[in-house]
């Protein structure tokens, strides 16, 4: 079968064994699938991950213990927990030490024909949300986790990257207020248009604001968060910056600033949220399956929103 | 008047004008004061503080608006805050930007034989606290603050200073099992008498813990609080460290932890407190005000515990 392996840079290999299923598992058949930042990283040798790349996908379900699942719709969550260790028993499951990450950990990804999910991870997707919806319920479960911390005030968003964008589009779905700031005026135009308002960096006025969310992927973007807060602020990194970071900490402890990692959320949630919140602005780009690498190329080139991979066609 | 001035050392001046009482102010006679590495940082210059120094305290009142008042022993929340103002109305009177804070920020300090405070802030000391545990109200209170953002789970405290042995203190008597960790047999010793468990660093087995407690004063303490946490585990920043820190933040958001930065806390809760907690074994010296130069320069010698300040003797 066809599959995108992850290698610097990736490469689609036109035969790659189809994936066995064994119990507890489901054969999945794409539909369509997204690139996402965490993609390129690992073509870069990100975490040395080796395997079939892709962890945003809406699917068709091929074969599974349940026979009644055949040919149903969905998507997944991304992390396939143990379900009974100490962390699991927490509700930590999505950081479960024995865990394989789809795409990413210990477990083929979804660029490609065929691929397995664990059966307990599976949400089906419903009739009125289309695939090009569907795609974006991992990056939007994400998004929509930084509500879990967020008061109910104002925020801002840093960066107007696909991400902050989609994460300022789950907080203005949510009735609070949003700022994104960027560099970018065709980026923070798409923030307008989901209900977010948009701010060149150069041009924020804003102090003293009770919550940021920093998803610039830079040093320089907790800096900037750091000192946009008031006392007592809440301050979400959702981008990870590898490495030593030169960063004056001092303001979380002089302002009492509470700084919260955020990661994967839960894709339950992300799908009923695609009913009414419509995230196909951000894509920038449409590719087959047989033109994946063309795909990855397009979306490793800087400023890109989503480029999507899509089994048919 | 007698008072122990900031500058690099700071000096005794023996005919400082005593303070005159306004509206709203209590005047105090000092009982007993502390000397604490806030002080030793201001007079290394930090912040640019002029005026008398000493926010650690118990005094006496001799005169206020409320004659009643006159002659109860007392402590007093350090921060003046306006209560006008929209950072008050929030209940963050302690971050209020119009706010004095005794002895660090346009309000001269304790360590002198009279000094003001507002009404407000006053907390009465009951007689069955003696004035050596009164004293420690300020930072018990700051301790205390900690169990704010506190699981009820076995935490670590980084640090075995007199800051880092407080809070361990703070959090045995909450009923948590807390451990510190620090390079000195002798203060972990202490550290045992509180109630707490005491582990020399190189000694440390502990990882995956749910909660850690950065007391060290140092960037490479915060590397070793990351490294200890589980997933989803909450750190909490007491020590500041000014200017840039080297350090790879990137476990924030890969274990999605929480970092809560805490400084003053509740001044009637440590008060009641010290009913039953004894923090006197933290006292390395006792000066008279007359010597007060000899016990900054005491209390600046490195790995010094409490040094106290009192104005008889």
């Amino acid at each position: 079968m066809l599959a995108l392996v992850c290698s610097k840079p990736p490469r689609l290999d036109p035969s790659r064994a189809e994936p066995v299923r064994t119990p507890g598992e489901v054969l999945l058949g794409l539909r369509v699938g997204g690139i996402c930042d965490t993609d390129l990283q690992l073509a870069r040798g990100y975490m040395g991950y080796q395997g079939v790349l892709g962890h945003e996908f809406v699917a068709d379900v091929i074969d599974a213990d349940d026979a009644s699942l055949r040919g149903r719709r969905v998507v997944a969550d991304i992390n396939a927990s143990c379900n009974r260790c100490e962390v699991c028993a927490r509700g930590d499951g999505h950081h479960c030490p024995q865990r394989s990450v789809l795409g990413i950990l210990g477990r083929d990804g979804a660029l490609a024909e065929q691929f397995l999910v664990p059966a307990h991870t599976l949400v089906e997707v419903p009739d009125q949300v289309p695939d090009e919806r569907a795609v974006f319920a991992e990056p939007l479960a994400a998004a929509l986790h930084v509500l879990d911390d967020l008061p109910h005030e104002p925020c801002v968003v840093l960066g107007d990257g696909k991400l902050g964008l989609l994460i300022a589009a789950a907080i203005a779905q949510s009735g609070r207020r949003v700022t994104v700031v960027g560099h970018h005026a065709h980026k923070l135009e798409l923030a307008r248009a989901f209900g977010a308002e948009g701010v060149l960096e150069q041009e924020l006025a804003l102090t003293h604001v009770a919550a940021v969310i920093e998803a610039t992927g830079s040093s320089a973007g907790l800096t900037r968060a750091l000192s946009l807060l008031r006392p007592r602020g809440t301050l979400v990194l959702k981008t990870t910056v590898a490495g030593a970071s030169d960063v004056d900490l001092s303001p979380i402890v002089i302002n009492e600033l509470r700084v919260l990692g955020s990661r994967c959320g839960d894709l339950s949630r992300a799908v009923q949220v695609l009913r009414s919140l419509d995230p196909t602005p951000l894509i920038a780009a449409r590719y087959p399956l047989s033109q994946a690498e063309a795909a990855f190329a397009h979306a490793a080139s800087k400023g890109t929103l989503k480029v999507l991979v899509s089994s048919r066609g």
